[in-house]
């Protein structure tokens, strides 16, 4: 299983693709932060993202993406441009029928270092570890996608299956909005 | 000058197209309402909203994008789905080389009524006068897409010019991130 992690941002966004699977080793395929200049506007910035992030699936071919959960609160000023940032992995996923996961931080902490209040520091230290890696990703974008995906390795798998049906259940219930 | 108006959501998405210019009569083009089920994944939702809007760009080629500027503030479980859908139009923009204008709600209840606190009602009451439609736009999100492409026409022209000269200014000094 290759997973795509997305930490969504458009002065930062982190990419990082991890192989692995449940009770296997994980290894870090590649991992990178792509950039928007702050002076372009919010849909240059956004297409900036989005064909970089195309030519990451493109190249790793992921079987499933997983994306930090983005919430409504820290600084409103950058939060609005995150969650849009967020929509282009969610696009990408979406157009190829790959599964989508979405994390929340403190997920991918507990998941990484055993505690859901861990710093950036000790995430990139145990990621390192993880990984067996030579030297630390950097920046902390990166050290976090590399961190989402390999909390989707470790639990991610199951509980897709478990939204799936879940959905599916809804589907058929009728659950929700209607076209 | 053709405008389309998009006021940002999941589970409704309004879009108005408007022709007009400054000094001339307004005519609105086209009204609708994407719907997208919210049984859905949040990645399903964004590309049946993108394909939907992409189909309006091409059918009626806006000279320009206007979009309901988003702001961190009440139904924080909804805010984030409609940050994530306002990345769609502007997509759409930064894809084109089109203008992508921002209006913040109460600039559009202003334009259109005279008052930045103007409700739905008022605002649809008067966007039916100033278009001379024969029945008024519904449901509201369709009326709030017509008046944002109004509010375009009347004070965007002017401002996108003095907009798009402050950035070139900015990137001229280097101000901003950098890739």
């Amino acid at each position: 299983m290759r997973v795509l992690g997305v930490d969504p941002g458009l002065t930062r966004c982190g990419l990082g693709v991890v192989d692995g699977g449940m009770g296997r080793p994980l290894r870090m395929v590649a991992v990178g932060v792509v950039r928007t200049p702050a002076s372009d506007g919010i849909g240059e910035r956004l297409l900036a993202l989005q064909v970089e992030l195309e030519r990451w699936v493109e190249e790793y071919s992921p079987d499933a993406i997983a994306v930090e959960r983005v919430f409504a609160r820290g600084d409103v000023s950058t939060i609005m441009g995150t969650a849009q940032a967020s929509a282009i992995p969610m696009l990408a996923a979406a157009r190829r029928g790959l599964p989508l996961a979405m994390h929340t931080p403190s997920e991918v902490k507990a998941a990484v270092t055993g505690n859901g209040r861990a710093d950036k520091a000790q995430v990139t230290s145990m990621i390192t570890r993880i990984l067996k890696l030579t030297e630390a990703p950097r920046p902390a974008d990166a050290a976090d996608a590399l961190a989402l995906a390999v909390c989707h390795v470790w639990r991610g798998g199951a509980r897709s299956r478990i939204e799936e049906a879940v959905a599916v259940a809804a589907r058929r219930q009728g659950v929700g909005g209607r076209r």
